[in-house]
């Protein structure tokens, strides 16, 4: 039995592990340096920058969604932005990915959003196809930049004096 | 002489100026239905869902920041997210678009986020090259994921029955 319910301070190390997992998916398994104490100053606390879905199969958590608010500026409209999808591999197969998508739409149009987006690995086949069968749009026209690290500071002293 | 300031509520028809000269650049012209009202709910009362900054030549507005925040689940910090950049072409050449961009470096640093993010069309070369000078890294392996209209819709009505 599925049931999709809205993460407490408690989840904290599920959500720490559940990105872990996640981005041990995405093969970058050293990339994920987040910590429990991350997650509870930034979404459980004072000024909340993302909230947290998980789902639950007889009760036991077996994924969950991250999510945030960006905005479109050419809609003049919020949008919800999802940053991570993950179901544990023993999980799969039940529709729980879709179901934790269902609910997010359900979300994003009870804000007054214009839509959902989110991002999607080149190589990663199968969740394009599945976003593709929910009537995704692949907005292959736009690439990502990052700016972080030395070329962030770096470009934070220049100021205006140039 | 080039300064940079917060945009204010009086602002709005002005920067729904600039998203439109930016979604005609952009070669969407019709794209930008945004209106003065989304912009004064949205971003300068209650609950801010985005925020502005203006760069001006001799007191004259010419060219706008509009950012908000997003967050890096694999290093549990927030990030700014550029969502528009534009600087009118008879003010360009002066550096008016890197002086934006530097600001925002350093309002990224001083609220504690990992760095900046935002996207470029695959044929702005120019852009490309810009942000290439800076030291932004390129992510071309992750695809964006649109979904909004009737599918939002239908995926939400899905609920967790199926």
């Amino acid at each position: 039995m599925l049931s999709i319910r809205e993460a407490r301070p408690g989840d904290a190390p599920l959500i720490v592990q559940f990105i872990r997992d996640l981005a041990a998916y995405e093969r970058e398994p050293q990339a994920a340096v987040v910590t429990e104490q991350d997650i509870l100053r930034d979404g459980f606390s004072g000024d909340r920058k993302f909230w947290v879905l998980f789902a639950e199969w007889n009760g036991e958590p077996v994924g969950f969604a991250f999510y945030f608010f960006n905005y479109s500026t050419w809609l003049g409209r919020p949008g919800l932005y999802l940053e991570d999808l993950f179901v544990r591999p023993s999980a799969r197969g039940k529709g729980i990915g879709k179901a934790l998508l269902a609910r997010l739409a359900q979300i994003a149009i009870d804000k007054n959003c214009y839509g959902m987006r989110w991002q999607v690995l080149d190589w990663n086949q199968p969740a394009i196809d599945f976003y593709d069968s929910l009537g995704g749009k692949m907005l292959k026209e736009w690439i990502t930049v990052r700016l972080m690290g030395e070329p962030l500071k770096e470009l934070a002293a220049l100021g205006i004096e140039h």
